[in-house]
């Protein structure tokens, strides 16, 4: 892996530098549907279509470009892609860079004319990060069935408005959305290139790893409820604050997910209900993001922070409410196929990653592997992400030459 | 004050009851210049010109409804009134209570024969709530100087407009705005009849109060700033959580407000940025509202929070940033006038408030007093806040004779 000097990644990168910057936030705001995702969903679809992929957008609003082989139908063909929606303020890279990669890994391939033994793809899936509707991997898990379509429809965003009248002013048909066997069966295989979202690659000095697994995961929403009341005329001891709960619970909960090792556990977002300064919040909405390698560590530590819920609520004679938005098992990624990779790349290290991704729950249906590219600041989803140019391209070129490699799918 | 028969008030009201209602945070969502408290302001000045009222809007955005003398210029005049505007999710009397009681009570004057001794106005002030803008009694505090007009004017609301914006689209010059010691002039006493805010007037089974006087009162804004992440992927002891540190303090507020008798400490409202649910904030606004019959209390407790935030912030690797928003010195109404109100109201009792009103800002420059009416739940600033029929029309009659006293103005 020495460095590479054509800067392929970079100038397909540079192309979509200004689209969804969020100038209060700093880094990107791009949700799904959104202006800036479908400005990005536009570059993508002209940028296939100037190396004469084929084009087309499924059901679910999957974005697909196909390099067709004249002696090749797609049944089972190799699939590479990421996403293009963001987080509020987040980087750069997340989503991006693996499609950028994945079209620049075609170009490599034709420069040094090759071609993969089969047919090959780049898939553009609609809301990974679930910014928008609460859900991650919202577009994978509809093609797959693991989330019922009817539930996915009714999602809202902050504004009120459902997933199936966004996606109908993108263009898409609500009534047609659902489970995809057939779309599923042409997928061979599935690579995902991603940025790392930790420092792993920073500690062992190379600039590309693969995957193992990811993380089992899961999202929670606590409902604290209490009595809205006036600021200045009620006494301190007259209140039923939900707030004052919820602030106890959120400043325990590293401490609780410090007893388990490898857990993980954040609240990133609250909502005070009225949410006026001068007013006590008669309800407070927390939502909660739980990860660990063992799914028993995350239900425990999920059992763990409700304890505290429910005592910290009582204590100010409050309710509070417990719902699970989602949940994901640890995924492990097809051995055969990482193995194949590793013989591939073989100064490649293996790591597991904390995020989602669409390769995850893919996973449950095709042989799925992963690539990530060396992130200097460990930071993610905000930013401060980065990826240096030499590893961008160098990427690229492992990308190309794993879509080559004998991947050993039937 | 026997139960009076005539629903002059609660038919007023039953006008407004559907204007600017909040389905989902129940109560009513009435910020100023909005459609829903624009609205109002037209209802207002219908109902004036109905009773031939001479009404104008000055250039603050202050509507003055005269009832004037052929005898007497309006120097000096008596005025009462309030506002229409209302926190979000707020109740239905808080401001509008005062605004057709002012009505009712001219209504009373006629129908009884009676005429006040000096031009009568009726006020209704914008922004009083401070709900949209971050500063109570806005427009009082413009009118009387308080605030700098420029401060004022560069203000915004949570979508990012100032209040100059919205105050030319709601037909007001910004240019024109700023103190105007013409206008207060015309005021030789102000009266402002408001629905009660605690629990006085239940304890003492009595339908109206004499305010004595308005506790000071103050709101900080603090920020703290740490490192934004990913949820999944940065592990614990890597994490600078700027909303742990938040959430600590918030959690310890009344513990801190507890250790000052009548002292009140609140966090209502609070915004995480970004805010995705898997992503580690990158900084936290925290407004906080502080309340004490001592002003010396009160910065008392802000240092100790703020104290406390310090050392939370820096316990997490955080910073934390403490800014001044508002700060009204305790108020107390005139006592000359009050003395007049209690000989003219004998049974009424005489309360303070830990609620601030645009009284209590005309109060540094022109006598003035304020009447209270019983609610009966206690809470306000939420849907729960009542006033029974009986006690607004009974609120109304007593604002009537207060207006006709001998108020000993010069």
């Amino acid at each position: 892996m020495t460095a590479p000097a054509t800067r392929r990644v970079t100038s397909l990168m540079a192309a979509i530098a200004d689209t969804g910057r969020d100038r209060t936030r700093g880094g990107y705001t791009r949700p799904v549907y959104s202006t800036a995702e479908l400005d990005l969903r536009g570059w993508f679809v002209a940028e296939a279509q100037a190396r004469g992929l084929d084009v087309e957008t499924d059901r679910n609003g999957v974005i697909w470009a196909w390099w067709d082989l004249p002696s090749r139908d797609r049944a089972g063909a190799i699939v590479t892609g990421s996403h293009l929606d963001s987080v509020p303020g987040g980087g750069a890279f997340d989503g991006p860079l693996g499609v950028a990669s994945a079209l620049a890994a075609v170009d490599v391939l034709r420069e040094q004319g090759r071609r993969p033994d089969r047919a090959l793809a780049i898939a553009v899936f609609p809301e990974e990060e679930g910014s928008r509707y609460g859900i991650a991997c919202l577009g994978s898990r509809i093609l797959t069935g693991a989330i019922a379509v009817e539930k996915a429809l009714a999602l809202k965003d902050e504004d009120g408005g459902t997933f199936a009248e966004h996606s109908r002013a993108a263009g898409l048909d609500p009534e047609r959305m659902g489970p995809d066997a057939e779309r599923l069966a042409q997928i061979g295989a599935f690579i995902e290139l991603h940025v790392e979202q930790g420092r792993g690659l920073i500690d062992l000095g190379q600039p590309v790893a693969i995957g193992s697994s990811i993380l089992g995961h899961g999202r929670w929403r606590l409902t604290f409820t209490g009595q809205g009341n006036h600021a200045g005329t009620t006494l301190m001891r007259d209140r039923h604050d939900p707030l004052v709960a919820a602030a106890g619970v959120i400043a325990q909960i590293p401490g609780i997910a410090a007893r388990h090792e490898g857990a993980r556990a954040t609240v990133g977002r609250l909502q005070p209900v009225p949410g006026g300064t001068n007013v006590i919040a008669s309800r407070v909405d927390v939502w909660l993001d739980v990860r660990h390698p063992e799914d028993a560590v995350t239900a425990l530590v999920v059992e763990q922070i409700a304890a505290l819920a429910r005592d910290l609520a009582a204590g100010q004679g409050c309710g509070v409410d417990l719902r699970e938005e989602s949940l994901s098992p640890t995924t492990h990624f097809d051995p055969g196929l990482r193995r194949r990779l590793e013989d591939a790349l073989p100064d490649a290290p293996v790591l597991d990653t904390g995020a989602g991704h669409d390769a995850g729950i893919l996973a449950a249906h095709v042989p799925t592997a992963m690539l990530f590219v060396r992130n200097p600041t460990g930071v993610s989803h905000a930013h401060e992400e980065h990826v240096e140019d030499d590893d961008a391209e160098t990427g690229a070129e492992v990308l190309a030459d794993a879509l080559m490699g004998d991947l050993g799918i039937a």
